[in-house]
């Protein structure tokens, strides 16, 4: 009997009756005849609320205890998920991470799985329970409480999907969120923007970092590294969503798979500054000291001098400001200047690697629209154009015209192998 | 270094300020120069929204679920008072009841404690660290989350006392709670209660099921086993409380040391039915499985048949009545009477044992001021009498001063010793 690992996030489980809901999907999915192993978030709030009670204790609370405090979050949800589905006449047994066996190293608020111990699992599985496991958290080999950070219960799930070998028998992992699945676009920002079927983990993960936010990509990692096929769905509805799964060779592939847009960028851009070695080392680490997340990286030589560039949350501008000037005096070289209220658009696609004029038919997109591109970075499956925030939902509603993604559009891309792509 | 174990109630820990408070009072011990061990309960009302929950959930809550769902409340209130701590410069660490070496069987609900694996606890003390215990919890062999029941972080407490041999070195359990300690009779029903510097466990047994709720008496017998002195205390005063410790040979007794009242008492009275072997047993059994808590039994002979009576809470006579009336009509005997609105008045002290006069002077007492005594229990040491609901108040005032228990009262008990006591 295939198993299916079930994931339920916080809005799914924010109340008793949710719960209750969540419990008879999973009873749906037990009596179709599949084993089912549970993750479960902490119940809508409940996190915030710790977090807030944990402020008004101490200013800085300690990390250890703050998991401690955490963990309570997930194991309240799982036990109660567990008497749900006893009530339907389920046998349910919930565990605490450490109890599901997930071993991690001891770095609290962002420890890392080093692996995960089946025993119980599978001994349970095989009495036909279903273990409803606490997502995010995990102990370290000194049996101390650990959490996993962001995106730390999708990542349990695909773990445990991993561990277990589901995807040997043919069980997968699902995602239960409070959307459809993966879009070509941001529907609330694009008429027409359809729900795409399947995407692979590679076009997955640059749609996660580019700002489309239904899956974490630690997780996509996690399930590409271990070939464990991954279903984000709706929570309160049976509608299909999307398969997230490994790229299939033998398909003929979109160029363009979906689009993306990230708001309120700013930039900071360096000029006339001499390409010293450790430059960027330098400039780069005492933004990350100052816990600065950088967007995109640009340079560019100009004659003798370079130009670097980089995007970052408008929100961090003026830290970032303070920092840059104060190392731009110590070398004593650069002009920095600064842009705010930028956004990206994106579009992201496998077939790329093989299909010729993508980037080309992006920019004459924007330029049709009257859009000025500011700069321009690219991956294997992506290109990424910085422009103004007030031209975002126009820019990305060309872009996912320009490459036929919408509702009813007919638009395909000329396929045009083995050439190179831009 | 001698090492206190202190015990905040959730009424101690409802709120932020209430949990800086108490880390401040356990900073102050250790301070004082003592190794503190602290255990607490979940949160104020924490415990409740818990059992909300469940019962949103299922109608009958799996009771290994409930106790995983429990669990998180006492986990959530030592992490926050370890923060806490942390927060005043106090190196503290919070441990489940499992971390904390907690042993029980698997009795989910009302798990009984097997041992305690001290390894633990000694280190954290040894390296000058303040353990944070949560109360009421413990694991089993299986590795799985127990609860202790009534009275279990009480218990928690002392047995932790009594593992870590803390009385050996001048150690003592600290019970914080929301009242003085314990007083001579209820300060609110009686003017001029004093509070008891000292009481023996014994006595504090009786009086803890006379009414008197401020400690459990699971707790009282574990610290009676072990002798570990017990001091209950106000958790937001600085006054002594109430020592509970081993009754001291060579201090000269008070016949009685305090009374107490317990109301909203029903009776169930049989008469003639004939005393056949197995009646009382196949009687007490019914209402046991029912769950029917009985108070106090007492039986008499009259002439050829017999007369069982037995007081209860109000709230279970009508089931009482039900299952009484069912088991005389199978017996086809007997005669069943039910009364409601009564009340106990007690008055307890190891001291009766050796002082004659304490039941007379009791009886005569409720005399004086008009009460009608409708049953009497006694014990080793103490003296029940069960009145009308309403004449309550007046007779535990009436006993409370003919003890010369009041305050500026002067009245003494004539000893004389090695007589027998009534």
């Amino acid at each position: 009997m295939p198993i299916i690992i079930q994931k339920f996030g916080g809005s799914s489980l924010a109340d008793a009756a949710r719960i209750r809901g969540a419990a008879q999907r999973i009873a749906d999915t037990r009596s179709a005849g599949f084993n089912v192993v549970v993750v479960a978030s902490a119940m809508g709030h409940a996190t915030d609320e710790l977090i807030t009670l944990a402020e008004q204790v101490a200013a800085l609370p300690d990390r250890r205890e703050l998991d401690m405090l955490m963990a309570t979050g997930e194991q309240a949800s799982v036990s109660l998920l567990a008497m749900a589905l006893r009530e339907l006449g389920f046998p349910a047994s919930s565990l605490t991470g450490g109890q599901a066996g997930l071993r991690t190293d001891g770095v609290h608020g962002r420890a890392r799985i080093t692996r995960i111990e089946c025993g119980r699992l599978e001994r349970l599985i095989s009495r036909g329970e279903i273990p409803v496991v606490a997502g995010f958290q995990g102990t370290s080999d000194e049996g101390e409480i650990t959490t996993l950070g962001r995106g730390g219960s999708d990542t349990t799930a695909v773990a445990i999907a991993a561990a277990l070998q589901v995807s040997q028998a043919g069980g997968y992992c699902e995602i239960f969120t409070d959307v459809d699945g993966v879009y070509t676009a941001d529907p609330r920002l694009v008429r027409g923007a359809v729900k795409l079927p399947r995407i692979s983990y590679e076009e997955m993960l640059e749609l996660a970092t580019l700002g489309a936010g239904v899956m974490h990509a630690r997780a996509v990692l996690f399930g590409e590294k271990y070939g464990v096929p991954i279903h984000v769905r709706h929570s309160q509805k049976l509608d299909q969503g999307t398969m997230i799964s490994r790229e299939n060779p033998n398909m003929e592939e979109l160029a363009v798979v979906g689009c993306a847009l990230k708001d309120d960028l700013g930039r900071v851009s360096i000029r006339q500054i001499q390409n010293v070695v450790g430059l960027q080392g330098r400039l780069f680490s005492a933004l990350a000291r100052a816990n600065i997340v950088v967007d995109d990286i640009m340079q560019t030589e100009q004659g003798s001098s370079t130009m670097i560039a980089f995007t970052l949350d408008n929100a961090d501008l003026p830290d970032a400001k303070q920092i840059v000037a104060r190392a731009l005096a110590e070398l004593n070289d650069g002009e920095m200047s600064i842009e705010v209220g930028l956004a990206k658009v994106s579009a992201v696609g496998v077939g790329m690697k093989s299909h010729a004029g993508v980037a080309s038919r992006m920019f004459q997109a924007l330029g049709e629209v009257g859009i000025t591109i500011h700069n321009i970075t690219t991956s294997e499956i992506k290109i990424s154009c910085i422009i103004e925030s007030a031209n975002g939902q126009r820019a990305l509603n060309a872009v996912h015209s320009a490459f036929g993604l919408g509702l009813g559009s007919n638009a395909t891309i000329a396929m045009q192998t083995d050439s190179p792509r831009r």
